[in-house]
């Protein structure tokens, strides 16, 4: 899993009825100390996350199939959680 | 997924029937800010994008392969939306 | 698989139940010869790694998966080993 | 998928039955306008792809073994055809 | 699948008796020239490959699993053969 930043959202036409009421987010990853680094995704969201929050993304797949409970979606990327705290030790 | 703009068709010699009648588009990867950000991709079209459109890439077979309801085929990436409008917020 | 050494925790906010009671470390990948090489991963730890110490990243989801005994679970990288000697020969 | 141009052959020693008169090809990967782009793949070829041809490479495991007939054969990337043209539009 | 050059051997602890009796072999990649292109793997070894030998790196976990026999098995990357020649033609 990466870091990311979440910079909008975006709105597409499909002909794949598995994305109907999904929302995706354009993320930009970040480095480890916040900084965009550079890539970007986009994403699946789960967990309601808001402009300008940092976020975890997860992009795998199967992974993303299983949160979304749906065994052969369509899916690669989501964003898996809000970062609270990073602790460097 | 990612962001790219469809540049151009492919016409291709295969040895595989699951390529038959397929529209494959060459698609430059964007940037956020829809600039080629220099990379690209040959994808396959499900939503009849045109040269020039801005459009959503999904790089993972298992996915491809579940939205052509071929689960064995060969299949990599596609052109699965035409984006609307990106929102930054 | 690939070298990292330990940089710090990640606290998060999920929504699925997969990542209760799990570790993540944030990782900084490393070159050969120990220096960090510019990357970084969010990985789960199931060898109880300690800050600074240079580890053994798997990053495959079906691995992951089989590691840590659920097999349709949301995971992709995990750290796999604590490196105890690289010998150069 | 991505385009590249046929460099050369590879012959290995190899410990797995599954590669026996199987034939490697060394390929450079090509940008959209035919310039080596840096990386290159060494793909099992099923085109019987001459060197110098400019061929699409397809880089995944499921739809590799699925084009070869083997469902648990260890191959990721292959040479799936030989472009006939691009058509910039 | 790409090329590489065997630097050393990796000794690691792990949780995990699937390593166990496991050879792991770093390799830095090479390019077609054969001068390392900056990248590495820390990749199992299937052929016995000996340090300074060129190899053969298949970085796909289930082909991996396949070479190893065992189906769920935690493994990615794998030296899959020895190079014995590249003819460029």
């Amino acid at each position: 899993m990466r870091l990311a930043r979440v910079a909008g959202t975006v709105v597409s036409t499909f002909n794949s009825p598995v994305f109907d009421g999904q929302r995706l987010l354009i993320c930009d990853y970040l480095s480890p100390d916040g900084e965009a680094s550079g890539g970007y995704v986009i994403a699946v969201d789960v967990v309601s996350a808001a402009p300008g929050e940092t976020v975890l993304i997860l992009d795998e797949g199967t992974s993303a199939r299983q949160i979304m409970g749906i065994p052969g979606g369509p899916i690669r990327a989501m964003v898996v959680g809000i970062i609270d705290e990073i602790a460097y030790t």
